[in-house]
């Protein structure tokens, strides 16, 4: 079985190095100069770090057959050498998104939000693995949590996915993003 | 915040007397005689279990803004001292499930098999907890733990409500499902 669960922690080690961290919406996070990420079950929590935060990826919510074979069929793997620019978008929606159905919540996210034909734009260029939070525990600090890795040459594309993703109607429904960008530096 | 996070603990201790066991389809839960229901924030794991599942209480998936305003209306509250009979429906459903779209999820889910509208015709004699599993690690024996309480007086509608659930199209997606029941003994 591949392995779902990941942490993601900020402190002073790992290969990432953040260039910037910037909070959008909501709570800020403690001052972070590294991201490690690892798959859970494979090391223990780093006692040293400023923060950690974990997600499991699952299944699909809201894309349907015909956007899901678009996606496998272009999807670029992560952890290519080329790409050393990375970003974790990091998001929490509010009450009111959980107390809809799914069937409205798809309602936004497809036919208000064209959220996935935003992201198939971008494919396979700016590869990217979604982790959910929400139901690993109570006290998750986030529902999501997104990580891109991308060439350099690539910034300005997914500058462009990040401010036509914050323009949807969907995004008023976000409570709490911190946005961190990240090189990688082979220690 | 209220508690999502529910632990279930097959042992020799618990309110609840486990009178039968039964394997449907898949594998066996190990032998115990008596079952504990907590919180799991509040009391470690009880290291003389036989077994502990967990789940987590989460956002409607399925269920649409008419059925929910019935739902909600109608729920009879879990505990009420007259609900002196518990069932323990654990499931795990099969790859090919997770793999089909949440579209196609809930088009079997609705459409072909009525699984809430069956649901609807035995609230709110038959109040229950649905706890989900598969997100919060990525080695849960199952994806979804319902447990019910009910009168004894309701036991023949209970198993007419199983029988229903088992003959829909659904549940041939289902691959794993123990059922226990139950009766409370104060101590």
């Amino acid at each position: 079985m591949s392995t779902r669960l990941f942490s993601f922690s900020g402190g002073d080690t790992g290969p990432w190095r953040i260039t910037n961290m910037e909070t959008m919406i909501g709570e800020q996070l403690p001052a972070a100069n590294r991201l490690a990420i690892a798959p859970t079950s494979s090391s223990p929590a780093d006692p040293q770090a400023s923060w950690i935060l974990r997600g499991i990826t699952s299944n699909e919510r809201y894309v349907d057959r015909e956007e899901r074979s678009q996606i496998v069929s272009k999807q670029l793997d992560l952890g290519r050498p080329e790409s050393t620019c990375g970003a974790l978008i990091s998001i929490r929606k509010n009450e009111a998104w959980w107390a809809l159905t799914q069937e409205e919540r798809m309602n936004i996210f497809k036919e208000q939000s064209h959220h996935t034909r935003i992201g198939l734009q971008y494919f396979p260029e700016l590869p990217r693995r979604l982790h959910h939070c929400r139901d690993l525990s109570e006290n998750e600090p986030f529902d999501f949590l997104t990580w891109f890795e991308f060439e350099p040459a690539q910034e300005a594309a997914f500058n462009r996915l990040l401010a036509e993703l914050r323009a949807i109607p969907e995004w008023k429904y976000v409570e709490r993003e911190v946005e961190i960008r990240l090189v990688r530096e082979v220690a």
